[in-house]
């Protein structure tokens, strides 16, 4: 089983309106929902690949409910949400349909109170004791002290079981400190990391920082790894153009699923690369075109070295 | 008991912003919720002024659960919303800090199936027996025939009930030619019913089109009516400044209300007044300042005349 945390799960909602026009009335003309939050994004993925995953974080409110039954109808994925007394937020993207542009409303997310952090932490720890492997995903909730992946990554190394970490800021610094196995950082965020915009030094520099492998994302042009086994670019056969909502999370499925199955790093990087390029072409947010994914995967560029033994 | 419909009801949800800014992304820093419709929004003022209040109309989906639940904890309101297999609508409402200026999106409401709309005619009649008066409120929801408001203001008719009909475009026009005791269009509703955009003339050809009575809502300078008995003006003692929303909904209660206890119009268009102009003043959208409609209850000027007996 792989274990995904989502502290701060969401309700996705996506609103089509035919113009956005800032104070006046809009007619919404397409309601979408989906449970979000990365953690809950790399779940579906994972098992569309036919991987066993559990889902754990967060939930409360009448948001909260509504992630749960949309996630209880989804095969492959077992729900461990922690039930809250705080609302689970929404996301609100209102999308223009004239210019195809999206304007984001984020809700905050629920104040976590220090005896439900505790119990979560009681609970991943149960968690653990079944899982193959664990991606600790996204923004922490208010409430959640900022050291949070820290003690997570912590827990999962005592337990070895490989941890994936993928957020930013103060949380990913103090998280990559822990010393976790993989984080899959996009530019901006690796650049805020190791204040170097050059993926070469910044990827090093995140690797003394602690984190073991570094798998860097490039937008359209994929992704580039550090890792203790060599060195490696991972580039898609021709930039792909679409919604690039949940690409990084497709990614980092891929990674996660290679490393359970033990794939080489090369091939964990052509399918996160294949399974991200499938998600921008996908024309549901979220979502991987699987037969693009298929037909992509063995058409993925992966130029490096590995570390001689 | 007094009846309010809301066959569109709705989720009002607020969302305060630092500033609004198209195609970008927003973190949300305060969010509030309730139920909202203008049905349900009058009842709420009802059960504030002391009356027992009943609502019907349509809920559904986990929006309508929120609307529900939130409607068993308001004193005085008796829940009797029809289920049905669609999602009740959220309205979201985006108040930019920085101008306080709102942006509206409307999500469209559930589909009614032919069905539910024939369980909702024969649930209807039901509840009017046991109702002093019937407030028709709002748009219609997808699927509900656009005569809908005249088959339910001749039932109304049919069963003795007094029937304040409060709606606007086509809904209007069909409902006012089944003769509804009162209608209380905005300055708007009524150029658009009648062609005129003169209060004195619109009001008569509104009765000429089949309303017993017109009360129009002249926004900040209060109301017009042209009755049976007579025709008044009610105006508030100074402009009043601050958030309309509900103004119009405080204004149909205090109509309803002062119909029930059989107050003559000019003391019904004084109370009308003076809780549209509290509803103003308050911080909270949709609700009245209690205070203020006390003081401001006998400072409203009404002038007009009586029609000779």
């Amino acid at each position: 089983m792989i274990l995904t945390v989502t502290l701060n799960t969401a309700l996705d909602v996506t609103y089509r309106v035919p113009a956005l026009r800032p104070h006046t009335s809009h007619r919404v003309t397409d309601v979408r929902e989906r449970p979000g939050g990365k953690g809950l994004n790399v779940a579906r993925v994972l098992a569309a690949l036919g991987h066993e995953v559990t889902v754990t974080g967060f939930v409360g409110g009448a948001t909260g409910r509504v992630v749960q039954e949309r996630l209880t109808g989804t095969a492959g994925v077992s729900d461990a949400l922690l039930p809250v007394t705080g609302a689970t937020r929404r996301t609100i993207a209102v999308v223009d349909a004239r210019t195809g542009d999206t304007t984001q409303l984020n809700e905050p997310g629920p104040v976590i109170t220090p005896a439900e952090w505790s119990a979560f932490q009681e609970a991943y720890e149960g968690l653990l004791a079944g899982a193959d492997a664990v991606a600790l995903c996204g923004s922490l909730p208010p409430g959640v002290p900022v050291g949070a992946y820290a003690v997570l990554v912590r827990t999962a190394r005592a337990a070895g079981v490989p941890v994936l970490l993928d957020t930013s800021g103060e949380a990913l610094r103090r998280g990559v400190a822990a010393r976790p196995d993989i984080i899959k950082p996009n530019a901006d965020e690796l650049a805020e990391l190791t204040g170097s915009h050059e993926p070469l030094r910044a990827t090093q520099d995140a690797r003394r920082r602690g984190a073991r492998s570094v798998v860097a994302s490039l937008g359209a042009d994929g992704l580039t790894a550090a890792t203790p086994e060599g060195r490696w670019r991972a580039t898609p056969p021709a930039r792909v153009s679409g919604n690039p909502t949940g690409a990084g999370d497709s990614a980092s499925a891929g990674l996660l699923s290679g490393l359970v199955e033990r794939l080489p790093w090369p091939d964990r990087l052509a399918r996160a690369v294949a399974l991200s390029a499938a998600t921008v072409l996908s024309p549901t947010a979220g979502e991987f075109e699987r037969q693009a994914y298929e037909q992509l995967l063995n058409r993925i560029t992966v130029t490096g070295e590995a570390t001689a033994a």
